[in-house]
């Protein structure tokens, strides 16, 4: 193996042992909880791995991070069961004893007393450490981890599996115990900005100059035609870190536009609540091929009862026209699929509720339904104002199918409205 | 490092690429997919590693990996912005040249085409590929992978890190591939069974013996509102690996009854619909708290069209009464969350579609609009069927938030009329 970079010696990695992580049984939402705490904490983390309940393995993933990184977190596998070996097999890794900790032993027994269980022989197996290892103690379960500085420079610290006794154990310990560790290289920042309307490689090529930077940094993530940037900032503290990510931020800003429709944990329902509720203005949806989908959007955001009114989801063509008054000589002539119908469905809500807005979406989400004039993939998006109705067909392509089709429908449904308000 | 252990040179190895993995922005599901699906194939996996879109440690991580097992699946780094480094990564790792497809370049164009989107040379970066290596096509995104074996013994196969794309692909053309590739020991035959009204804890009693079963083996896993049991068999082949699962699944049918509502790819709505369609009768809904998200889990199974009529979105008051002529002195008398608004609602929808059954719900997703006698998490279900309607409430609970209400409320909803079915 290659010699580490420089940078890498003061970095953090994380194992999980289990051997229902590489059964896929369970997603590993431990590694993600970790590096967000070592992310707050200003630690950097370059590696996770997994490995299963196996002696010969785990010792060999013990001794290449100890040449790798100066901390190293492990999870799981300090159970009473024989196929718990991570304890056993750290100390192994360094050629060091197990010794048993009587205040460990007595602190397994008094909370065994507790529930009413007998103390068991496989349960002691939890009061073995290496020699020279500190006690991390477990607050809610039998099973402590370790502090432990097998040779300088390198220190673990393991935890159980169970989620909420490996949390309690590093903000009672381990978290106070790694701000005084030296590990930390100053306090991370981070925002993420929300984009929509744009694909990931014109925002790279926009951002080309911003995304080379090294501090702070500019990361991409596509979604569901939603893409985002997170910009993450280092410094000595969080006031400097926070200094750095304003100017980047009104930069970004500056050069995306109207694309970006917001921050964090906004959303495009969101946005646009807020947008109708600064105005004192409501909104209803006519929903067919995404049979109800942009209302549970919009209805998911907590208080958007003071602005979103409902509406009616027109799957059936009959529903269309008895609901919303859609006329059947515009089905006939244009089909579902068309805008005029688009616009009949948006006003026929608008009408019905006596909403200020309507958004109505009538598409072929598929995988049936299709034709050569009217492909799988093909909605029209009608929006009905203050100012009158407008309505257009959109492409989305067939080749990615149902669920995308329709969370496209959605969100570009939405957009169309927050450019709208603006 | 140690040798690894003979049984590793067969086992594959999952690396997963991307920052947004190390800052614990993201949990890894990915990992856990393709972990199930090296399971299913019965080809053992003995490590996961997670690094980030770093040139050196990308590197690094492959070429040990290439020294200890015979099959690396790496997923994220495919993307068109300059982060995206494992193509190069990898041929870097085997002093290999990138070579442009031009199969791939016109795949791409095409696509970019048919969204309306010209061409841009960060995307062409897409279409470079190590010379010697096989394109792994992505049916539905830009990115392909690709099948190489730069080693002997040693094969890589790269996934976009989105996992639509991924799982796309796997199933496509990587499971195909993997099956022939005679890297399975023995075959694994794996079964997912689904259920609904009962809990992981209660399921597990219910179970107890069977889940201490080695093979096949017994896994719950607890979503929101459905449990999911796992079984597994493993044998020499899959009629044998069958024939073991066999015999379990009729056993733990037998034992829970009607709490299980399907397996493998079914889901409430489902199997709701093809109940309805075997009948050839309708359905409609009228939501007040799950905002449309009924609708939109029905009209999530392809082919809905034909059962699924629509319905009324009735969030606000005004639209209960106007759309759905819920009586004013019923919403004065009883409020909207209550049996007879919900009945009202059911009865509306029924009569306006003119459906053979109608599914109500009014709720208090919270987190605000809860008072003592009706708190958050407070649901009213109504079903109204060619034998009359009814309704009930159900707490939810107001603890696990908003989301989490809506998606029991239409899981609970859609339940109801399973059962009504029966």
């Amino acid at each position: 193996m290659s010699q580490p970079a420089p940078a890498d010696q003061a970095a953090a990695e994380i194992l999980c042992v289990g051997s229902e992580l590489l059964l896929g049984n369970i997603v590993n939402s431990n590694a993600r909880w970790l590096a967000e705490q070592l992310a707050s904490l200003g630690i950097p983390h370059h590696r996770q791995q997994v490995v299963g309940d196996h002696r010969a393995r785990l010792i060999a993933a013990v001794q290449s991070a100890s040449r790798r990184c100066r901390l190293l977190i492990t999870t799981g596998g300090l159970g009473p069961t024989p196929d718990d070996l991570t304890t056993e097999a750290i100390a192994a890794a360094f050629d060091t004893p197990l010794q048993e900790r009587p205040e460990v032993w007595a602190d397994i027994e008094a909370k065994l007393a507790s529930r009413g269980r007998p103390p068991s022989q496989a349960v002691r197996r939890q009061a073995l450490l290496p020699v020279g290892a500190s006690v991390l103690p477990n607050p809610t379960g039998t099973a402590p981890g370790m502090i432990w500085t097998p040779v300088p420079g390198f220190t673990l610290l393991t935890f159980p599996g169970v989620p909420s006794e490996m949390k309690a154990m590093w903000r009672t310990t381990a978290a106070p115990w790694l701000r005084q560790s030296g590990l930390a290289q100053g306090v991370f920042a981070s925002r993420i900005l929300r984009f929509w309307g744009v694909s990931e490689s014109s925002l790279a090529e926009q951002l080309e100059d911003l995304l080379a930077s090294a501090n702070p940094t500019v990361a991409p993530y596509a979604g569901a035609g939603e893409v985002t940037l997170r910009l993450t900032a280092a410094a000595a503290d969080q006031g400097a870190a926070e200094a750095l990510l304003e100017p980047l931020e009104a930069e970004v800003r500056a050069r995306t536009g109207s694309t970006c429709f917001g921050g964090d944990e906004d959303s495009l329902a969101s946005v646009v609540l807020a947008g109708l509720r600064q105005r004192g203005q409501t909104l209803a949806v006519a929903e067919s091929c995404t049979g109800g989908g942009l209302g549970a959007a919009l209805a998911a955001v907590p208080g958007a009862s003071d602005v979103f009114l409902g509406g009616v989801i027109a799957y059936a063509n009959a529903v269309k026209q008895q609901l919303l008054g859609v006329p059947a000589e515009l089905l006939r002539e244009h089909g579902a699929v068309s805008d005029p119908v688009a616009r009949a469905m948006a006003e026929g809500v608008q009408r019905l509720t006596g909403s200020t807005w309507a958004l109505a979406v009538s598409g072929i989400a598929g995988p049936g339904g299709g034709s050569p004039g009217k492909p799988v993939g093909l909605v029209h998006l009608a929006l009905a104002g203050p100012r009158g109705c407008s309505s257009e067909g959109v492409r989305f392509g067939a080749s990615r199918g149902r669920s995308w089709i329709q969370t496209l429908s959605i969100g570009e449904s939405l957009n169309r409205l927050r450019l709208a308000l603006d």
